[in-house]
């Protein structure tokens, strides 16, 4: 069993760079911040013996060396940055318990044939930069890098430029490794594990993706002396598509989900009607056909919604990823190791996407998932037990070294 | 008549002064920009012999003496304060229209028994600090001065500090002048005028307004992983009011407007559920029943919405004034002027609000409007004609010169 003191210690201590303002942490991709969580995270990996390798989208490779170096390493891992106003959890808990396997590891003197490298994937959260997932996107060939470098956040800065300037913008090609197996551990993010008590998540499929930008453009104009007919108002259109999504997402579920998080209002002031809106829907479902069948209904009830108030529209994909079965033996892997380690657990399909969806599609790949109080994630508020953290941990460590091989 | 190219010539160099993205003006109240702006008008009140004096709220009494100095002064004037994306007119037409009301008087040598005292309102937009017609409102005694130096705009900053930062607050005890009459020059902002090619609005009512801030307390939760029947999406609650406030103006029209032009969402991230929305409500009607009728079903439906969606609000009212009837003497010498001049004019409700509004309060007080293209305002691509603006001068100054008597 792993050290679950060492590891809950150390997600306390990395909690404590970017902290929030209510409890959780605000440690956004490539910013200052991001970059000392970095520094924090190497100072463990140094301590640990592990070899550091960074490649050019700012991913961060801890290797510890097998028997057998020439055998690819088996990875394991997950992201630090955050969300703006983010868990303590989300992420962190998969790179430190990917740090806590190969500790434990060091503890017990065992070697494996394989060599394992623990990951930071750079910009998973994709808040700051869309897409989410974005280095083990371009990772795994799904994503262009120099196309992603120039992605802008609001104040329009470029993440490219932002990666240099904190000094993590690596030599390494992207994507140039073999990857034997990957492995993360990540907390539910979602209700089911809590409301059922069980201990372990064993995931057997992610959920697909759609992000669409939609840019509105009506005509700025005075509230009060405009008379309604004459209007054409980029924020009552705004309206229209934000109960749209959701109306789509309630014909659904619970195979599907839908919503609008971000939001732009232009000039924004209270006696002007909105000239000009740019928001982002966000939709999800295990199942393809439901994706794109909500992705089509949206796309016309836009074209509808525009129509009728005489503004015009612009969508941009700026994000997405299908629906992901993930590599049975991986799978099988986990839910062995939690039935040998004697912890509950079911079946599961994540709701959030994940680094492992995406590098699911290089190499065998597999997630193991704890609960989280309440389902809650993407708040400050998010909530896990030590034992939660430390039974993930346990399972984690149990599917890796299975799969380096003693 | 006024010397119409030297008031053009003069609203195009205040147009300098904090210049748009698009042809139009960025002149804030009580930024850098407004401060600017402030010196050059008085500059051209000094030139034109005129006495200035700055009262706490920063509004700005430029005094032509009378030949009886005891008797209470006539004041013409509006703002030179913009919307964050205004036109060159909006305002600046009415005080520059006054100061051209003084200067063509010098130009004919001719002396009122009246002062006559040309006005610069502070924040008459309302747009960086609610409520709109704000300093007007302390002179009427309608708003309290403590309170509104307290107001904050979006970057938490107080009026207070920030009209004593640009060096314009002044000494004088606000409403303690004696006004004779009061009369506004302004852009239409609607399209009635220039629909019906008429060169003169004689503005005989105002309508009225509420402004209702709403605060909408949901929870922060993940886009992908959170269940729809969990969410309590305040992104969602907010479509669904400012749709209701759509449909609510809809029922009333042409008797009623309303929109939604200002909106903020918390964290505002595109995979997470907004935990928190600002925004405010923009009702107007030239009828109080209709007014109190609408916020009463804005204020039901917000409840009803909320409920629904398992939400918290907060209705904040930060902005409000009755329908306006303006003094009939006032209205009268404006007709009479438009008439005599062989101006084509006729009877107009401002849909907007105007700082002769609140001093209508206090004093006799009228408007006189001139078209504007398309009634397009609140837009930089706002536009009049050179004749308009002098048509709209020379009523104003005939009106003006009429009441301080020769
Ligand atoms: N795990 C997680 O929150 N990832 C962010 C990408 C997403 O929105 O699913
Ligand atoms: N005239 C004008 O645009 N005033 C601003 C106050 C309002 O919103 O009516």
């Amino acid at each position: 069993r792993i050290n679950s003191d060492r590891l809950w210690d150390s997600i306390m201590e990395m909690a404590k760079i970017g902290p929030g303002i209510a409890g959780g942490n605000n440690r956004q991709t490539v910013t200052d911040e991001d970059g000392e969580g970095r520094h924090l995270f190497k100072r463990w990996c140094d301590a640990a013996g592990l070899e550091m390798g960074v490649d050019e989208m700012g991913t961060m490779f801890a290797r510890r060396e097998g028997t057998d170096p020439s055998l690819p390493p088996v990875y394991v891992g997950s992201h630090l940055d955050t969300q703006p106003t983010g868990g303590k959890y989300d992420g962190v808990l998969g790179v430190l318990g990917g740090l806590e396997v190969v500790r434990s590891l060091n503890d017990l003197g065992i070697k494996t044939r394989h060599p394992i490298v623990v990951t930071n994937w750079t910009n998973e959260e994709g808040t700051r930069f869309a897409p989410a997932m974005m280095a083990s996107g371009v990772f795994a060939g799904v994503l262009d890098q120099a196309d992603v470098y120039e992605h802008v956040d609001k104040q329009g800065k470029k993440f490219g430029e932002e990666l240099e300037r904190i000094g993590w913008k690596g030599t390494e090609k992207v994507g140039d490794r073999k990857i034997h197996a990957f492995f993360e551990l990540h907390i539910e993010q979602g209700p089911i594990l809590d409301d059922e008590g069980i201990d372990i998540g064993v995931v057997t499929h992610g959920q697909g993706l759609k992000w669409l930008q939609v840019t509105l453009t009506g005509k700025e104009a005075h509230t009060g002396s405009t008379p309604m007919p004459k209007r054409r108002n980029a924020g009552l259109g705004m309206a229209r598509v934000i109960e749209l999504v959701h109306e789509i997402a309630m014909d659904y579920q619970p195979d599907a989900v839908g919503a609008v998080g971000h939001m732009e209002v232009f000039p924004n002031s209270r006696n002007i009607i909105a000239g000009h809106t740019v928001f982002t829907i966000d939709i999800r479902s295990p199942e393809k056909e439901v994706l794109d069948a909500m992705d089509g209904r949206v796309r016309e009830g836009i074209d509808t919604i525009c129509e009728a108030l005489d503004i015009q529209y612009k969508i941009e994909q700026v994000g997405a990823f299908d629906p992901v079965t993930f590599d049975a033996g991986c799978v099988k892997a986990i839910r062995d190791a939690a039935e040998r380690l004697g912890y509950s657990h079911r079946n599961i399909v994540s709701g959030a996407g994940h680094d492992a969806c995406w590098i699911n599609r290089v190499a065998p790949t597999a997630m193991v998932m704890c609960p989280c109080v309440d389902g809650l994630s993407h708040n400050e508020a998010e909530d896990i037990s030590k034992e939660w953290a430390a039974a993930g941990a346990d399972v984690l460590f149990h599917a890796v070294v299975e799969t380096a091989v003693i």
